[in-house]
């Protein structure tokens, strides 16, 4: 079938196939997100007894949903309760299912967590740029942009090849048959092979009923798209793993996590800090901080699935070798950053026809308005406001959460006029801030891939490592999930031993 | 704010505004498809005495959805009854709602039908042509075939470029520019701007967690691309109005006609065929035949509202004028079918990662095998068949609905090896058998838009007509509404002089 497909990957999509049995072997978990439950999941499947062991109160890890009531308190900032109104969210965390992570998806199929079309590519929402020469603080569509750029391209090289400037390079078929493609591509007159625009740019009036057959729109002219560079702002496909169709979860990313805790009930304990890992040659054991009562205990295991961050994990007291140590320290954490704003109103569907997608901006700190892929047509909506990485999400870090809010608001009404009458009120979050995160994914560079990545997996003795971070698919829930596949995998084969 | 978006166009998205009041003024409306609907719930809130009269025993028109127990008989057929599952159906009529479409979606956002995207383009689907060269009979995806051809020729370009091949056209900084752009576009090689394939256009392996870095895929040969003319099976952007966002109704198309139908209420009376229309200087009289006991009876009111589609008003006994009838033939009818297969297991995502969208093929009378926007990774699915027009329509429609199944499966089968393995029914209609639509829509040559079309939107006396057909927008639903829109202002002004 592959073959057929013509090279088409294949990718991981379900759980190893592990025969014999975990029974009579106890395996501790550290971190209920969703590397952590992801195991569990599985090796209590294989008769493993599984304690899941969570400092937080709630399973999911980064795997969040912000509505109304959710508290979060950044380290050192103010404390957070979300003020959305009733059925409103934001998955401030995770929020994106890409058909590629067949693993992410096997579970939405497991655990029957229904999916909805996330809206992830939209040439009709704006692209607004404040540094792009002619089209300064200008909006476009994408679609304007696509049909004029290539249109223009098109016409400058089939102009090219009937002129003959190309004969060196093409043979005449070739030449006709490039011909062929580029009037299709760029839509170009078939006559004198000029590009006049096309009504997938949009019309300067709609076609309707009665005397109204709809009026052409112009195109932009080919030396202000170049010098603008907006031809840059999208992809001529969508990389991986971006392509259509993307998923999220109807009515919020957490409910995966919930699919995960609700299986594995009481093997989750909830509040239970780690303070410590000892091993022996024929156990580990964990010693744990009661968060809510500060009272100490530990747990004993045969093995340990460890899915903490290691960001927080290289904070943790442990017995690990200093080779192992080191190679925890490899990997540096990502900044991020995201904010919610509720809109009384989603002036971007009944004002500006656009539904879902992200506006693409060069505004300093927000990179990008994502516009809501649930509650078409209903009265509010939550709007992504940013969502920014490295320097700029630390400095929006440091701002309070209303001086977040603020920040976003003046950002977004120089694209959107309606933007500031509509807000009502915010949820963020600085991902590098948060307790048990301290960072929104990992990020490795060459050499620690090369060098310290492959320590990590291997795990140390009885300690097996699992989570995004030990992936190529790093900040997505997939890495997560296969990560831990790939680990258990592992756990498997020596406990079997 | 137009301005400001540089040129994009506005729409009609709302119903006219119209002062005065229809009081103590009768219309009978003709057809309780949707334009007849939209005219006679506008036309009830500025106080006329509307009365909507159905041949069919139901409200919408050509806006139906089959599912289990919807029944269909077309002309000189076999009775066809649809035996899907529960909760499985086909809109084998409208099916899409374009965000152009404000029209649409006004009433969708008035009746609270609740929408959800409907994947209308998927570079992740198959493209399989028979006839295209080396690549005949493979399975291809639009997004591999962009990838490459893009790439191809954005690589050709900068090396003529490069080679001052373009010197006589482009200036120094625009060539810098289109370099830039181009190396962008086609995801070139910085170094030898050669295009060595990208990831959007999918991986060989897909990277994973553990030490799976992803396998880079090769590109098609650009020399296969050109010669195979699969670069034409799409289009550089989405032209007016296939682009995102697509919408459908959750639960069915005919969602809207029922959120018309519940609020006209006993204004419409069902099994009522028309049989004659006779005007006087002071109102006009509609004779009726009940479908169901064939019993005779007559209408009157002060104007007609007459949303037939002109291939069944044609047929009917008026007394227009010659000049009137004459231009009421002057439009042809589109034979459109489509298939609806339920499959008992949902292969293309399960198997083949393709959620929603369309297979693209040239297999005779195919054109295309659409997969459904809803009920992702559930059990069953209903899969269109096929979707064509004019010739091809026109001889699968001579076939009885199982031959018709055959002929879709043994096609299907070509392209999806799961296909006849998985197909449990099917429900098929040819819109030009179906009694009263005689066609899926108008067809209008320039001619006809000349002449005849300016005669048909004037309306005859007290008898004005709406539907598609008085439309830019044929065989679209805006199409019927937003003729019924300017078709009732004019009545309005009519009835208020």
């Amino acid at each position: 079938m592959n073959a057929w497909g013509m090279g088409i990957a294949s990718t991981v999509n379900a759980p190893p196939a592990l025969s014999g049995s975990g029974r009579g072997k106890k395996v501790a978990v550290l971190g209920a997100g969703l590397a952590g439950m992801t195991a569990a999941y599985e090796l209590s499947k294989l008769g493993y007894q599984v304690e899941v062991l969570e400092a937080r109160p709630f399973a999911g890890g980064r795997c969040q949903t912000a509505r109304k009531g959710f508290a979060l308190q950044e380290l050192g900032g103010e404390a957070q309760t979300c003020r959305f109104d009733e059925g409103q969210y934001i998955n401030h965390g995770p929020w994106r299912i890409p058909l590629d992570h067949q693993s992410t998806l096997y579970y939405t199929r497991q655990f029957d967590v229904p999916l909805e079309v996330m809206v992830n590519e939209n040439d009709h929402a704006w692209v607004y740029m404040e540094d792009a020469g002619p089209f300064s603080k200008r909006r476009l569509r994408p679609e304007q942009v696509k049909a004029d750029m290539r249109g223009h391209v098109a016409e400058l090289l089939a102009k090219s090849v009937q002129d003959k400037l190309l004969d060196t390079r093409l043979n005449p078929d070739d030449q006709r048959l490039l011909l062929d493609y580029l009037a299709h591509e760029g839509a170009l007159n078939a006559k004198d092979l000029a590009y006049k625009g096309r009504n997938g740019r949009g019309w300067a009036v709609n076609p309707g009923a009665g005397l109204r057959p709809g009026t052409a729109s112009d195109p932009l002219a080919f030396r202000d798209l170049l010098s603008s560079k907006v031809g840059k702002v999208y992809s001529a496909v969508q990389e991986f793993p971006m392509h259509t169709t993307m998923f999220q979860p109807v009515g919020g990313m957490d409910r995966i996590a919930q699919g995960f805790a609700s299986r594995l009930g009481g093997k989750i304990r909830y509040g239970q800090e780690v303070q410590r890992i000892r091993q022996t040659p024929d156990g580990v054991t964990v010693a744990l901080k009661d968060v809510a009562s500060g009272k100490l205990s530990s747990v004993s295991a045969d093995y340990v699935l460890c899915a903490i961050p290691l960001s927080v994990l290289r904070t943790i007291d442990t017995d690990f070798s200093e080779r192992f140590k080191g190679a925890m320290k490899a990997v540096s954490y990502a900044p991020v950053g995201k904010i919610g704003l509720q809109m009384k109103r989603r002036f971007w569907e009944e004002d500006d026809q656009i539904y879902g997608g992200h506006v693409l901006t060069d505004i300093k700190g927000i990179n990008t308005i994502s516009l809501p892929s649930s509650g078409w047509q209903s009265r509010k909506g939550v709007v992504l406001g940013y969502y920014h990485y490295a320097l700029d999400a630390i400095e929006a870090s440091a701002l309070s959460p209303a001086e977040r809010a603020e920040f976003a608001v003046s950002a977004g009404e120089r694209i959107f006029p309606q933007y500031r009458d509509a807000y009502e009120n915010a949820f963020s979050v600085a991902w590098h801030r948060v307790q048990y995160n301290l960072g929104g994914w990992a990020e490795w560079d060459e050499a620690g891939r090369k060098n310290a990545y492959p320590v990590l997996l291997e795990g140390e003795g009885r300690v097996l490592l699992a989570g995004e971070h030990l992936s190529y698919l790093t900040g997505w829930q997939a890495g997560a999930i296969e990560s831990a596949w790939q680990q258990i995998e592992q756990l498997h084969k020596r406990a079997s031993a």
